[in-house]
């Protein structure tokens, strides 16, 4: 058998170059979406596509191009009998679509720019739903003798509330190694042994997740953040449906999310905290339906006005809605269709503040949105160690060149968040979800220090929010969780001496700055330094700028120069492009220790990486987040602790009237 | 208060550099060992040193580099009057002693080399317990006027037995990251949700550990094996001791270690198992007690023999003792005193295996000493999809240039080593460790594909572990735990089309066969390939050579240079020495990406990372692992859950006869 081995140089080029994907949930030529290996909370919404692809060329070639029209799509249950689709669900069965795709094959196909060519014919089957929990086979029958089959798990029944409210932060990126390094910034070790801990350390229970997208290993916020709400992973770039090859991109099979089933069930409130702009991926994720993210003016109108373009369930608008991205709410060429969003907030009753000062005084009894500056907020560093680099933006709320002064962080956020939605989600509870967005940011940036001050505010944040949740009596029935969307592959592996790096001329004689093992010695963020105090407490370092820094990095990057020095003039930009390539910034880190990267040259930043990401849980149902699971089971948990795991109804306020296994709504 | 920031450059050149560290523990001139902040299980042996440094020469000079000879040493329980240690333990007050060392302050002084000189006045108190749980302060009063105090905690009793065994799993240097991409080449993965998964996934409870040296924040596997083992942190290098500044390798401060507490209080059986060589870190630190980790022949007596220096307790020697490093066994050169070990096993009735036919036939009922090869055991990647590399070892377990070819893994090896102690244990029950070693080492060469297969090893032996277990009807008398000492900066951020990069001239342009996001796709390694079957069975991959690999690495490596294919002719040699200094190996990975290092010029290899690494548990005390804690603080879970945390007993044979609060045994 060992022998065999030695086949495989020579078997491979003939297997499929995969890494570019036709369909990434469709290696056959009939593609059911949701795919094989779908879960569905019972009654959970979901429209079901079918495509069914004929190449024209390429390595795939076949039925001169043609897709069958005749293709048959049945569903069984439990191993029964398998129905008609349309029949099953009481639909009337839909007009067929059809239309064409171009892809490569692989980088040798696109070098010499020959795209392969796809005829494909689809059916889609809106707004359904299955009630009864069990196994479901979905089978599509195309080219007469050919099958695609999707098994399907339509989860258990939980039906029981067991906590009110759920505050789900989000650490954009934020991986293990973050959190350690982090720690290490912020808290003072004595002998080994930390003084004070982040918060996160204090809760009871971790679990550890699976982050990847269901195409590729490799995720990012868009499909991770809507594994997170939806309880279904879909393609990189795709939200709240899964990646169909039609052209609209919005036409996309949907799948219902957290806040929409929590308001169509329990009709609780919900509300978004992100530093990122608000249309960005993880806070607009719970209303979204596009396999495209950076449609982001049409995704606004979305989070308000929920879908126009076909009949779906109404999340009603969040109750609080705070973070950047003021570009697309103020009136012009990056607001949907040029409308203005603050108006069309306050004509909702929304109270709409644009700064710190209206936020802090906003009527906790009404719905509110905050939207402090244009793009992504000002990291933690530039606003409390930097905060001349704050006049440097042009970032105005009300659009224009001026800078954004009077800035909330996140805690500021989310505290009023939850004030607000306390009051209004009153006996139903409410759904926050809370994001430390530029963790990720600044980690593709390279800027670990921005990166880990975000990460200290975000544990700061919890650290504040648990204390003002046990003040307000309502700790024990909140389910609090922390966790991330993706890692990046960052890790800390000694420490820098950034005065002896910057007196090397050599860049060999600079590495040897570098001190690893017993050399790394102990933190100097945490080592009062006289005359200096930032005024940013406890849990925060005492020196931004020691001599001896953290020597940390990723493994994935373009090129860069590193001193380890914090970027006190403001974000970091690493490389910069020359003819369509990235180079070292000249400008940035001079003294430092060129290194070159390890991405493709087309890449300006650091990128995503595959480790599972740890979470943290507290409050109700915490035991159910122990151990190692799939990013979408935590959806189908804090489904299960909200007890939204029932039967659909047609009536949104609350009763269950249908009680078919499956129904169309 | 922000505009203080700005005086921090001026002032840092004052700040001391301690990245160099005099004494790791002693930031003053007065050294208490073990020093502040330490933990104690009730009853636990340890050996108490001060020290009063006297710098000569150097920014610490000081009383004319004359240290003082009548400092004076005390000891109070939760707050209550100092008494002399002597008279507290009833001991004779030690003899001075005095030794001279020197240090660099840091790299300037390296480079210059201008070297500080310490004048040392120390006292040693050997073999003390505290028996009462509580806060004791140790206070070292020196030249007059100075003070260094000491602030201990003695943990809380235990005595009630939880788990009858225990088997601790150390997959060294093993992280999260890890686990995620070994899990991605051995689990086969549809639509993003994997069709089997990782043992260590299937385990109840994970939690965090922070694994930091007491005055390091990187750590090596000595020292955090010791914290792991003793509950006691210490420097790197050291093990079994809290490292001092005398010129004695082995008559540094002791602590008692899990197994010697194990056999002084539960007389039951324990073992270890290791791919290392035996007397490598993370089994030798089980029995070893020396701040030096390198002296491995003395280290390997006292596995067998104990401690020959000084009174201590008796391990009494191994009933299970399976790895490599034959060198230091057979008699020649490099075994202590030229002994002949596999002589003086025998002798102390051991059965010696060495190879694992020997193994698998050896008497389970007779302590057993496996010694399989010289130096690391050949990694799972060699023993089984490559076996022809084995040939290329000249690694007899009799010495001399042979290969050792009749090897067992480290599932046969850990099988075995419950048999015997299961049946030498009996009543009393056993205490395994088990050690996938060459993760670390594997990492450390930066060949990924070796390290992740030997993780994969690991889990497949936690398996069967648990199985053997269950069938033997001991499962739930027995706590699993599976962990790491330390991590590495290792991540996958994508996929490397080999193919595409070989057919490349250009380093720039080699790049571009990264795939990133979506562009990663989906895991070639669990692909069937015609005709290749490695007769490895499930859980590992089916094609270890795909065109489409896992493009990885840490941030933190030497030169080297990356094609992301599998080595297949034997372990990697990324960088070689040219006159001091390491550069990419011209022989390694030929067509591949050039990429400069981030470590100093004189480190042949990648280096440990701060990351807490992951803890899984299962089985009795499970429930205690949850959450986030420091390594130490896994000692004393184990510790309490084995009932070993009461008093001292004079007669190690279990009974308590001393009950004061301290004591000298």
């Amino acid at each position: 058998m060992k022998l065999a081995v030695l086949s495989i140089a020579a078997s491979l080029s003939a297997v499929s170059a995969t890494t570019y994907q036709r369909l990434g949930t469709c290696p056959t030529l009939g593609c059911v979406l949701p795919p094989d290996q779908s879960d569905f909370l019972p009654g959970q919404l979901f429209d079901l596509r079918v495509e069914v692809h004929a190449p024209v060329n390429g390595s795939e070639a076949a039925y001169n191009g043609k897709p069958d029209h005749h293709f048959k799509l049945t569903i069984a249950k439990d191993g029964g009998k398998p129905q008609d689709v349309a029949k099953f669900f009481a639909v009337q069965q839909p007009k067929l679509e059809q239309w064409q795709f171009k892809w490569y094959e692989d980088l040798f196909a696109e070098d010499t720019k020959t795209p392969s060519l796809v005829n494909v014919a689809s059916n889609v089957y809106r707004k359904l739903a299955l009630n009864e929990p069990g196994k479901y086979t979905v089978t599509l029958q195309y080219y007469n003798d050919k099958k695609t089959t999707a098994e399907w798990i339509v989860r258990p029944l939980a039906e029981t509330q067991k906590a009110k409210n759920v505050i789900f932060f989000i650490g954009d990126g934020m991986t293990t190694n973050m959190i350690t390094a982090a720690r290490l910034l912020g808290h003072k070790s004595i002998n080994g042994k930390y003084q004070t801990r982040m918060k996160m350390d204090e809760f009871p229970v971790v679990g550890h997740q699976m982050t990847h997208s269901i195409d590729s290993y490799i995720t990012d916020s868009a499909n991770s953040a809507s594994a997170l709400y939806s309880g279904h992973k879909s393609t990189v770039n795709a939200m709240g449906v899964h990646a169909d090859s039609s052209p609209d991109k919005f036409d996309d099979p949907k799948v219902e999310t957290i806040v929409e089933i929590f308001r169509r069930v329990r009709r609780g409130a919900w509300g978004a905290v992100s530093t990122a702009f608000l249309a960005d991926a993880t806070p607009i994720a719970l209303t979204a339906h596009t396999r495209a993210r950076s449609e982001y003016a049409p995704l606004i109108d979305q989070a308000l006005n929920g879908l126009t373009n076909y009949t779906w369930t109404q999340h009603e608008g969040p109750d609080v809605y705070f973070g950047g991205g003021a570009e697309h709410f103020y009136p012009g060429k990056t607001s949907y269709e040029g409308r203005d969003y603050y108006a069309e907030f306050a004509d909702r009753d929304y109270t709409v503040s644009l700064n710190k000062t209206a936020l802090l005084a906003a009527d906790p009894t009404k719905r509110a949105l905050g939207v402090f500056c244009q793009g992504v907020m000002p990291v933690w560093l530039d606003r409390n160690i930097y905060p001349s680099n704050l006049k440097d933006f042009k970032n105005s709320p009300k659009g224009g060149k001026e800078p954004a002064l009077d800035l909330p962080g996140l805690k500021d956020m989310t505290l009023k968040a939850v004030d607000v939605l306390h009051e209004r989600g009153g006996n139903e509870g409410f759904f926050l979800m809370s994001e430390a967005a530029s963790i990720d940011k600044q980690m593709h940036a390279l800027d670990y220090d921005r990166a880990l001050g975000d990460l200290l505010e975000l544990d700061d944040t919890v650290r504040a929010t648990v204390k003002k949740l046990d003040k307000m009596g309502i700790l024990n029935e909140t389910l609090i969780i922390v966790t991330a969307d993706h890692g990046h592959g960052f890790d800390v592996w000694g420490s820098a001496d950034t005065k002896y790096i910057a007196a090397q001329k050599d860049d060999r004689a600079k590495r040897n700055a570098i001190g690893v093992y017993e050399k790394s010695g102990l933190s100097h963020y945490t080592e009062e330094v006289p005359d200096v105090d930032y005024g940013t407490g406890p849990n925060f370092p005492v020196n931004w700028e020691p001599r001896f820094a953290i020597a940390a990095g990723p493994g994935a990057a373009p090129d860069r120069r590193e001193d380890y020095r914090v970027h006190k003039a403001g974000p970091r930009e690493a490389a910069v492009q020359v003819g369509g390539e990235y180079y070292v910034n000249p400008k940035d880190a001079p003294d430092g220790i060129v290194i070159n990267g390890t991405l493709p040259t087309n890449e300006p930043q650091g990128v995503h990486s595959l480790t599972d990401v740890p979470l943290y849980a507290m409050g109700p149902c915490q035991e159910t987040f122990g151990g190692t699971f799939n990013n979408v089971d935590i959806f189908y948990k804090i489904a299960n602790c909200l007890g939204l795991a029932r039967k659909n109804c047609h009536d949104p306020h609350h009763e269950t009237k249908a009680d078919e296994r499956g129904a169309a709504y």
